[in-house]
């Protein structure tokens, strides 16, 4: 297979996370005899200060040629009095936007081997293995009129149906190669667009007999995330919900570092990044985290590339390499000697 | 001192919980020398079976002439297929507008005797004490417009600077009796009511030269809340953040079963309401916990009534006595005797 991908590095700690991350991809061309072409681009704060947009058009060139995205993150206080147009976080909204990545896709399970980080009990999260469906291109985020005065603010949540649908469609579908069960999270009591979106799922249900729906408010779910967390398989939801509830499910089972992303659209074409933020406090160091850098590398080859082995080798180096007590400084007890990003690399292309 | 209380006992365990809160009401007047003339009005399913209506007009004639309201519950399975303008939650919405109720206080703090009930490690939540300050009568819950059809949906998000003033206001104020410290939450990256929900916080501050301020994402918050709670004194957010970010606070001391709130207007007049809901399940059978509605009591002692020292001695009575090991039944441990509703709220009595 032969595959071109763009990789956005970004800022913070982005460019050193990418730089293993493209050396693991790589390494599993190698092994597995598929080819990537990977091309370099500006986004986020390292755009702004090159091209001063946060999404250059050479940017999009490249991508609209690409087969795939891997994006490391952006943002960092160098930009954070910017006006709004030249923030980094721009760049992320316009990527998903003008591609159409409407399904943003949110793995969290529990990691045996770092469950003692979890903040909360180990017999709460030890089960844990939840994906959250949010959708990434509509509601409150991209609705109009979206705009404020000094004296009063808007902000518009629309959703169309085709919109909905095709979401509820996506996390339906997901949840036929998981355990087959499907929360739909919403705040129909209150919300007429949440009303909608019930009744989408509803509609839908019947064409998945063979997956279990259940609906929850989201003030619910909120709570459940961490009274019971692990009674969740796929939660779909719309983009506000989303980004607050992938956000919270994000740190239960402890393993925040290592949380890939995936954000899709219908004919393949996804961009892969990493939860974690830019960490600039630890950026240039070389101790960062790269395990969620190479984890969604492992989710553009599932989810873009259909290669599924490919994808399990380095979920399984991944965890082999944990197991055997490896460890980055984020993660390292207070008596272990912490490896830094090219270190622990190191060993997931040995396991490969 | 004289007061009138209208006591809306509302489904479920509801009655239940205010029989006991109401009798501690009279306790506290009879030690205290107080007066408070308690009057019973229908509100949600209740109010639906008699009146057809979740919030009838003789109940907010009976609130219109009453100095505060207790409220038990809303809602239960037998209206939940009901049309949204005859759903039970219907008349809580309707009865928070009608009253200009637009600051929703809701405290959440450790009980060191109940700190294992969390599904947080103890260490994490130890030192919890916080207050999430929830604007409760504006944003997307009310804005227009806001209607689906079988197509698209829409609601609205919408402050004026007004509605964010006075709960700005309200959280510094209550931050001064406290911690000294405010948490804006917002989503300023991205809405621009939170821009200007922002800008009217940092106006503000200057006004409260002795308050730390800070602001942060609500993903980051929704985070936050189960890394380290404690570093939260007052938190102060809009309507539908405050919805998910105070019940997802409810869960991680291990205590929802006592967590009482309040929504209150400027001039004094509040409804103080426990957060659990209806619990259908245990209704009728006496074991509902009932701290939650008397330390909703204390809270209205407290914030409509002025009466810091009857507050006080009520709160002090429900921590002496989980001290003394008295539970109900949802806090009971395997080996002990859970006290019924009524049983416990004797202790209570005796305390005080
Ligand atoms: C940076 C921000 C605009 C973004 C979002 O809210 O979608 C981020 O929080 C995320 O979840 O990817
Ligand atoms: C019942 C519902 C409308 C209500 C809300 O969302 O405000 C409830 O969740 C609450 O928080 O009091």
């Amino acid at each position: 297979m032969e595959k071109r991908v763009a990789v956005l590095p970004g800022d913070g700690i982005g460019p050193e996370v990418m730089a293993e991350a493209v050396r693991v991809l790589e390494v599993v061309g190698r092994r597995f005899n598929h080819t990537f072409h990977t091309e370099y681009g500006l986004i986020g704060g390292a755009a702004i200060d090159e091209k001063n947009n946060p999404l250059p058009k050479e940017t999009i060139e490249l991508c609209e040629s690409s087969d795939a995205i891997l994006l490391g993150a952006v943002g960092g206080p160098k930009w954070d009095q910017n006006p709004s147009e030249l923030r980094p976080e721009k760049g992320l909204l316009a990527i998903r936007k003008h591609f159409d990545l409407f399904a943003n896709l949110r793995p969290v399970a529990a990691v045996p081997s770092l469950i003692h980080a979890s903040p909360l009990k180990e017999e709460i999260v030890k089960e844990v293995d939840m994906l959250i469906v949010r959708e990434l291109t509509g509601g409150l985020y991209f609705g109009k009129p979206s705009r404020h005065t000094d004296q009063s603010a808007v902000d518009t949540l629309v959703y169309t149906r085709e919109e909905i649908e095709r979401i509820v469609d996506k996390g339906f579908e997901l949840a036929r190669l998981r355990k087959g069960k499907v929360t739909s999270v919403d705040k129909a009591n209150v919300l007429e667009s949440s009303k909608l979106w019930r009744k989408i799922v509803e509609e839908k249900k019947v064409d998945y007999p063979d997956i279990e729906v259940e609906h929850q408010l989201v003030d619910s779910a909120a709570m459940k995330l961490i009274t019971n967390p692990s009674v969740f398989d796929v939660i779909i939801t719309e983009n506000m919900f989303g980004d607050i509830l992938s956000d919270e499910a994000s740190v239960i089972t402890g393993s925040l570092g290592l949380l890939p992303s995936a954000s899709v659209r219908s004919d393949g074409l996804g961009l892969y990044e990493p939860v974690h933020g830019s960490a600039p406090d630890v950026a240039g160091q070389g101790v960062a985290n790269p395990a969620a850098a190479i984890l969604s590398v492992a989710m553009m080859l599932k989810y873009s590339f259909g290669l599924e082995t490919e994808a399990a080798a380095v979920e399984k180096a991944v965890n082999t390499v944990f197991e055997e007590g490896h460890f980055t400084a984020d993660l390292a007890g207070k008596d272990q000697r912490a490896l830094s990003t090219k270190e622990w690399t190191d060993k997931i292309v040995d396991e490969l």
